[in-house]
């Protein structure tokens, strides 16, 4: 079996679309087997989880509801999407948005201002990815100068069956023709991940972050000083297993057997 | 009047929307005020004119025939469209093309197989730029490992009045999402300046690029070991004149005042 570095792990942040689930367009997805009882097993010994997800194509109340239905346990508050730190970040600063975002999501924002817009906020927009919305934000952010913000820098994920383009690649397309960074509020964005293990009241030494993305999970986790693994699910490739930039501390099957990690390497301290 | 360095010009390599026309969607456009003048003028005082454009929504001979109608005066070999250099690479390189271009330059494309497609040809699709085709486009890259080749980097121009996104931003994206660069058959691409000047039989040296797009034509140019200058017209604003990256060789309120400035410099070797 191999074997994890470092100090004991009190929590766990983690993935949800690819770890937990595997997405489908049309339905709630299916459970990644094992998954439902990983995550039963760590609760029962004493690993706090937070599933910090990227998913912006519906409200946290909705996305709950769908892992309820698929037979996962957790409390709604345990769930933190992008939306939700957006939001935050919105009302810190006194912005009044314009959203480029999933028709699902539109209720996280329902009670922010929208008239004269001084931000945009770019979120998985799937179909509304079309040239005249993305042209309308362009000239928000190029002419009028508001401020840019993203839901994640994910590149792409699979849904039934096919990798589709996340809402990463229409952030670096935007940011590079406006010649403004975004500022992204979801993986891999360091602030994000240390929400994660604060509202756990952890130190960045005792949680392990576990996702399919090499780089927006496990290298954003890195680069955001916490251990990061990699799962063999989702949209997982074996090229992954030597990606040129990021070297996970762990590489796993699926969440089941992480989990079985994590206990065993816990009790070698107790 | 401002000063160019270096020696006599003996081409001038021009781009067109934003220095000879300005653009519509609707129709022609309309000449730039002098333009006319200014081509013939360089012209007759022994300045050789090759037209280095990123225009990927019409054929070379259908943009030639709109120039001819707003009254300029050019053989259709002086113009140089990306997707004629990228034909060109397609062939050498037995390449069969998935074309996501405006449909208006589908022409320029005719003659070349499309089965079992190995490379992508991304240009300037406006409308067709959505959701789906960019999937069909990303995993095509990504997953049948298809040559990735865009008709250029431009990031935006102006038309009818309003900044658009042009093929740059959609090339970054696919980049950002496929971990691969874009084989770039247009502006900035220094082979696409060499092809221009070498076409005039001059060396680098002798010739001056003039463009409106700071990054594109003026620091394409200057990468590529020519002189770039930027004019005042086109999608030009007051924020190129002290941009961060590119210091242009000089900066002209438009083709006219170059021509001047050219016919003039060239004099003081005679």
């Amino acid at each position: 079996m191999s074997l994890l570095c470092g100090g004991p792990v009190k929590g766990l942040l983690c993935d949800i679309t690819g770890v937990l689930r595997e997405s489908s367009s049309t339905d709630d997805g299916i459970p990644i087997p094992g998954s439902i009882e990983a995550i039963t097993n760590l609760e029962k010994n004493g690993v706090k989880c937070k599933y910090v997800t990227n998913e912006s194509q519906c409200t946290r109340a909705d996305l709950h509801a769908k892992l309820l239905r698929l037979g996962f346990c957790m409390p709604e508050e345990s769930i933190m999407p992008p939306a939700l730190a957006a939001k935050q970040y919105i009302k810190q600063n006194n912005l009044r948005p314009h959203l480029l975002v999933h028709p699902n999501v539109l209720p996280d924002f329902e009670d922010l201002s929208k008239d004269d817009p001084n931000c945009v906020v770019l979120g998985d927009a799937v179909d509304l990815f079309n040239y005249e919305n993305l042209n309308t934000v362009f000239r928000l952010i190029k002419e009028k100068n508001c401020e840019f913000i993203s839901l994640g820098k994910g590149k792409y994920y699979r849904e039934d069956g096919s990798l589709t383009l996340d809402v990463g690649p229409f952030t670096a397309g935007l940011e590079f023709a406006c010649g403004k960074e975004a500022v992204v509020c979801g993986k891999p964005d360091k602030q994000f991940f240390k929400a994660g293990w604060e509202s756990m009241n952890l130190s960045c030494e005792e949680v392990v972050m576990v996702g399919d993305d090499i780089i927006s999970d496990v290298g954003g986790a890195q680069k955001a000083g916490i251990r990061g693994v990699l799962v063999r699910t989702g949209k997982y490739t074996s090229a992954d297993e030597n990606h040129d930039q990021v070297k996970p501390d762990l590489i796993v099957d699926n969440l089941a057997a992480l989990a079985d990690i994590i206990i065993a390497h816990n009790k070698t301290f107790s």
